[in-house]
């Protein structure tokens, strides 16, 4: 951060620091930092010089992250914070950032608008991220997968079928990390070798809950990235879930919702997605399952709101012209058809984003070393997969 | 028939005769009738003067029906054909008729524009009716209850769940008499003691499928109505099934299709449900299930297309407001929450179609017959029930 000239670097810290000062999506502190930028906004909540309400709001905080009341004193706070993120391998992300997701800027749409959504859906000021893929390239194609903890198998079912295809075609698949219907989409998604991004409503050293700790490293592990608004050691308040839902909407493309009972929280991120004019799509289910009829009444009650029913149809909603409405990432059907049963057996064996040796591709598609060493390269010539350092990924899809 | 003036009588049998002639539903017949009459109509067809198409389409039955090519000939006919109806115990309707059903006019509508639908959509000629109750009456308020013969468990379920439920509020459950969706939906209606109208593809006197004679005397013993097109002794051909489907939907004031395949006749009807402007629904099933699918590529397809998931959503769509809206017949819950239990009981085995005696009311309700003698008269003061020659049924809506 020292080669960054001073000015931005406070601004930087300044984005931290308010970030620690009230619970995210605050609209009278959003605007007030894009009227007069993060650090004179943050000196005059230092200052006290605000509404009653938020003065009231940040004063707790204020006292521990600036005790002495003074900028200063906040940004070194805000310094120790990013020197506690590094120490946990956490990246610590401002609207500064090059990897900012700059799709999180549409809530300003939807926060100004106070007669639909009452408060909490001004964009994040900063994010806690652990995950090596740039948050804003692996956002850029992405859908949004949710539902109900209380999920049935065939919610789980669904869920993760859609993951699986999404993911295979170099979609990467968003959600909230919960159980049920997020984390049946977290691991189709892995499943499928590709990208999954978890917005936790806690710090992201410590993800709740504890028993999906496996899938969660799992995730980083993969390529995929956990993220929250919320410091590490922050704990999954009930609110804080409904605030998170927010971002998951508006970091992606489209948002599905899987399976959610009338009241279930999932149906605040469709409609945060039909709001920001995100693509919002619901799974039919029996319409004897009480699990089905949040879906259902959102279906019913909102023409925004597609049905979608399989990949395809999600596809349909998100993808780019071309590139996604053919299948899946290795061209067209034809030219797959055209290729011998030992190239296409091979090319089974490559995934989209996790490059693999011919060794490695070999072992996955049950073919001995020697093939795949032959076969790659005319894999490559054909535009089916690249290879960079002797290690094969599936080709990206054609914009 | 005697009573009626000559010209009625002699344009009735001519509306027969030429039901005789060609399949139900040709737009150059019905445009023919509705431009010169139907005597005249059946003398130019009789003569050959029509198109070459029409021409060679009613030559072999023409010369069954008026060997001698004279309209006389034909009159003749369509008399014989009333005798053998009578004698069957069915009732040959014609468009003027008082107890025709006058929705069906509706498909000139749709008749009308040759780009949407090629043929075979324009009105009946000629109904062959068995049941007690008028059909026209019985039309008034009813719903079409449609879907797959290949019908999981599930779509019986919602068949005979939907059916049931309209049913029990007074709709006229009206279907096509197969096997799966249709037959649960008849089934469900009689189970309600409520009217269902099979509307068939075959002769009235053998009702197909066989294995289903029982429902379909069910349905007429119950005061429903069975329903074709075709004479007696007519055969279920496979055509007439979709040629049947425009008459379900025209004659019902919403369509509810409950299972269909992709490629299942049930569409053919949802379809025309919405050329007609009447209410076109579809019940969501699972996703993964195949014989949902139909009713999901409607949902997506078309947005005049309503997701139903229950009777109050079908009521939704096709209730008038006040009188359907507020739940089942007897009035508001509220009131009836203000029932003695031992009242609520007796109102319970009262039918909303077929009168009972109070010990019928009794047996029904497993109350004391003098439990049920001393309670009724007060239901019908408080307007649950009406009273007629000593029977109670349930009081209709009201309006």
């Amino acid at each position: 951060m020292t080669e960054q000239a001073p000015a931005t670097e406070a601004a930087r810290l300044a984005y931290i620091a308010l970030a620690h000062l009230a619970e995210p999506g605050r609209r009278d502190l959003g605007v007030l930092v894009r009227q007069v930028g993060p650090v004179a906004a943050l000196r005059q909540v230092a200052a006290g010089e605000v509404s009653d309400d938020l003065r009231q709001v940040v004063a707790a905080r204020l006292a521990r992250v600036a005790p002495a009341g003074t900028v200063a004193d906040a940004l070194r706070h805000a310094a120790r914070a990013m020197v506690e993120a590094d120490r946990l391998g956490v990246d610590l992300l401002t609207p500064l950032d090059e990897h900012w997701p700059h799709q999180v800027a549409d809530l300003v749409r939807i926060s100004r608008d106070t007669s639909t959504i009452e408060r909490d859906t001004d964009p994040p000021l900063c994010l806690w991220v652990r995950g090596a893929e740039p948050l804003s390239d692996a956002c850029e194609r992405s859908v949004a997968v949710v539902g109900a903890r209380a999920a049935t198998p065939y919610g789980e079912h669904m869920a993760s079928e859609l993951a699986y295809g999404l993911a295979q075609r170099g979609w990467t698949v968003v959600s909230g990390g919960a159980f049920g219907v997020d984390a049946a989409a977290h691991r189709g998604a892995l499943a499928a070798g590709g990208l999954t991004v978890a917005a936790l409503a806690c710090g992201v050293d410590r993800p709740y809950p504890l028993s999906l700790s496996g899938m969660f490293e799992r995730i980083v592990d993969n390529g995929g990235t956990l993220l929250s608004e919320w410091p590490p050691g922050s704990d999954p308040h009930r609110a804080r879930f409904l605030i998170r839902n927010r971002v998951i909407a508006a970091l992606t493309r489209g948002t599905v919702m899987v399976e959610a009972a009338g009241r279930s929280g999932a149906r605040s991120t469709l409609r945060r997605a039909v709001l920001l004019g995100r693509r919002a799509m619901a799974v039919p289910g029996p319409a004897t399952s009480g699990a089905s009829a949040g879906c259902h009444d959102e279906l019913r009650a909102d023409r925004d709101v597609r049905l979608v029913a399989s990949v395809d149809h999600v596809l349909e909603e998100v993808g780019s012209i071309g590139a996604d409405l053919a299948g899946p990432l290795r061209g067209p059907d034809r030219a797959v058809d055209l290729l011998t049963e030992l190239q296409s057996r091979v090319l089974d064996g490559v995934r989209p984003r996790a490059a693999r040796t011919a060794e490695e591709v070999a072992a996955a598609a049950g073919v001995s070393a020697r093939d795949a060493r032959a076969t790659l390269p005319a894999l490559e010539e054909l535009g089916f997969v690249v290879c960079r350092e002797a290690r094969y990924r599936l080709a990206p899809p054609r914009h």
